[in-house]
């Protein structure tokens, strides 16, 4: 199994008035990893999706849960792996980590759509086969 | 059964370069539901909460199923419910409509904290009675 | 002279670890201000706006001072006024007030563009004479 | 004279319906580079100055101009230098490029603030040494 991974910055933007991340800014950061997950490690960026080839991967669902507080100047280490790619969809399990404390687990269904329509579409097959590399096998 | 209900419209900086709301501006939405709700229903603003009387009530565990997009200009009708509340715990239905369509639903949980020591502490017994008036009750 | 007035609260979203607003998201209030004046005083909505008409009015530049800070719980009271109409921009003052106090002013430059060619056009002649009627009068 | 350099993408998070940065996400982006700056040019983090030493540096005013509009897959290229060190502010130019065209020019003021009397307080003497090696040098 090949996760993959990332590393961000608890910055001042994230910040609430106790001190610790606001959990929306948490859902820009989870965004902001599988954005950087397409571009670097599928080789399609938001950029050539949405302004080139008219698609996007819109989130059907989220879920959420957050097991200790983030302050800021903690680094989060996030690991990325799916764990069902279906015709249109995928679904992935994103985990936060500072150190060795976990500090949330996000599951989020990505669903692919024609802009211009906005209706499904199925994965480009050369999409689809590298996604499945990230797929977590469960032994 | 009383829930609460809000009414807040889809602005320029909800949207993303689809033209409907980015997904995380969703739960930021959701946080000013949650917060005008303790303000204007429970009278319990979160200035009092955290400046004056020290808690919070950050969110544990969050999902949303997002069941069709919205756009810019929309106007979205929130209804919030309770599901349960615990000694230092709230879980709610929020759902959020345009017209008669249902856009989102989000399930989240509060927990009370003492932002001093960061641990959680039981609802003060009249908040506790005013929240209980908005459980969802099923027949 | 007449001004738009519209008030708008400080939320949990806004503040920062100082429990004080972070200054971009007086950016955003700044800019739903706008937004809402071109809906309610000019008639024009960013849906009519954009979706309907592909016209925008992004903002060329932008200054501000902060006089005091704000805190979580402030109403903030803006007064919106123009000292230029141009061929195909508008120059706006748009003041914060929290009671008496002065907590801001922003001075920022609008400037009509085509959105499907990105290059500026002028303000249709019904927009124009709705927005003099927004100037600042000086004696 | 040596500016302090620093490279950000432009991402979905940051753009708006018409495809491009919504200018508030630019102060965001702004924060960001002078926070980066204090914590890798001046080994001072955010952290350490509000979580540890009590002070802040909020932003006493701010401009921009926006020269060219920056669009999702941009790296923009941030050069920091400093106009004037007061006693207890600072006076910076910010200006972001694309390849070879600019794209922004800010000009902050950070006032150094005591956070728990939130007063102003001089730059302590070694962080003020610091910061004039980021003095623009005019010829």
């Amino acid at each position: 199994m090949a996760g993959f991974s990332h590393r961000s910055p608890v910055m001042f933007q994230h910040c609430d008035p106790a001190g610790i991340v606001f959990y929306p800014r948490y859902f820009e950061m989870i965004n902001a990893v599988v954005e950087t997950f397409f571009d670097t490690a599928i080789g399609w960026s938001f950029h050539q999706m949405h302004s080139v080839d008219r698609v996007g991967i819109p989130t059907g669902k989220i879920e959420a849960e957050f097991h200790a507080p983030s302050r800021l100047g903690d680094d989060l280490d996030w690991v990325l792996v799916f764990e069902k790619i279906g015709g249109a969809s995928a679904a992935y399990v994103l985990r936060a980590y500072c150190g060795d404390e976990a500090r949330l687990t996000a599951r989020g269904t990505l669903v692919m759509v024609d802009l211009d329509r906005m209706t499904s579409r199925r994965w480009p097959e050369a999409i689809r086969q590298k996604l499945e590399t990230f797929l977590e096998v469960h032994s």
